[in-house]
């Protein structure tokens, strides 16, 4: 009897152009066609013997990261391959930087995107006059300091349910473009649960490693790292944090800072009830 | 006026032949002759105009990585850029995975390796039935659950002043060559200060992060990754933890467990005298 299989995913998304497959994608070398989703779907075929096609909770984008990216898929009739086992057997068939850290049959039910009832993404940055040699594929380099006091007070303001249409990147085309296509407005306020910003020791010879944990119902497009690099805007100075009050009643993305680099950011987990 | 000046370097191992530089190195490109030491030696040649030699704290094997090698050298007369600006002239002369944390003038006697009182390193294990997408070239797989409680028991019996000889690889080669030198035998007594085994969160699913920090007066060649591929043995239940006071008294390496694959150590930092 087929089955619907949940798959939680982990990627280093530097080779990726990130999770949304292309069309054509044959090769498994990286290059600009190479996806996750797609990379995925060949696994899925060899091992079943089946075109499939996974259904995935968020499209990062080209170099973001996943530690719990998920998505689902329904395996053909004759897929009986024990649930315990699908995982290893998706893993031997998957190139080396993504890798299936669990699979479970769930009910039919289950959607991978619209279950979702919110996503974790952590964003890392790394802060030192000097480059780093070791966190070039992981961390925003920042080589000033960053006061973390005045960026935690600007994060209180975005925590709650806002519109975050300033903190959205080209929401006027994705508007348009459900508009020709008949479709409602895209919902642009979102329930943001936590901005945590943590940092490691302030070491001023070897660096500061400074995350931000960002927890929500629901993400617009380059939302986390508008967010994060609207932060950093205010932690170098340039804002107080009371700007960015101003930022998200503009509901003007021009009005917000820069986008955030993507290998910074990592999709942590996509939550579900029960 | 010649200065001595002290780098602390940073450096992912993942495509250096180790530190020591080799005969003929030219290429910067990644390949078998690509050292950590050459490449530094290179770049001072182009900010200096002179030829000039690096003394490393540590030789660390290829594969290895650092946060805080440590290095000397000696500027010619010619050679006067103000000591704030000596890292980042060496950095834009570097490759990616390599960085000059910070430069300092030291006093002449100051030697990265005969003036270190001790050194930390670190080795990194990720714990997970899954094979891991992110960290493989940082850790070191371990697909079963290890029992940190008998490994700790076990690295307990390591602390202290002892005669590591069971845990150096090709030690008799390293004594007869130092005898047909006329050298003395090398010291094989040395003292380890902490042992420590630390770890994330323990999740079935995710995965654990175990980190085994070790510092000591001086290392005999591979000896924390046969301390580490020991302790694992000792973690997964093949050994007891008095089994490493029988290896250690053997001063046997054919006693110690195997040796850890070199991608999971880090030299953390050498330690001076200030």
């Amino acid at each position: 009897m087929a089955r619907r299989i949940k798959l939680t995913i982990e990627y280093d998304g530097t080779n990726f152009n990130g999770w949304q497959s292309q069309q054509d994608e044959e090769s498994d070398s990286p290059g600009t066609s190479r996806t996750v989703q797609g990379q995925l779907e060949t696994a899925l075929r060899k091992l079943t013997r089946a075109s499939i096609r996974v259904c995935g909770a968020s499209r990062t984008d080209s170099g973001v990261h996943a530690q719990g990216q998920v998505a689902h898929f329904d395996g053909p009739d004759s897929f009986e391959l024990p649930e315990q086992r699908i995982a290893a057997a998706l893993n031997a068939n998957l190139p080396e930087d993504m890798a299936v850290v669990s699979a479970e049959v769930v009910s039919p039910d289950f959607h991978a995107q619209h279950s979702a009832t919110g996503k974790i993404y952590r964003y890392s940055i790394f802060s030192r006059r000097s480059r780093s040699a070791t966190r070039t594929k992981t961390h925003w380099h920042i080589p000033h300091p960053l006061r973390l006091e005045n960026m935690r007070e600007a994060a209180a303001h975005l925590i709650g349910k806002h519109d975050l249409s300033a903190f959205a990147t080209e929401l006027n085309t994705v508007q348009e473009k459900r508009q020709t296509e008949g479709k409602p407005p895209l919902e642009t306020i979102r329930e943001l649960r936590r901005v945590d910003i943590l940092s490691g020791e302030n070491d001023t010879e070897r660096g500061r490693e400074i995350i931000i944990e960002v927890e929500g119902s629901g993400f617009l497009y380059k939302m986390v790292r508008t967010i994060v690099g609207s932060l950093v805007e205010v932690g170098r100075g340039a804002h107080d944090p009371d700007w960015i009050k101003a930022v998200l009643a503009s509901r003007d993305r021009s009005k917000a800072g820069p986008t955030a680099p993507a290998k910074g950011l990592c999709l942590v987990s996509v939550l579900y009830d029960s």
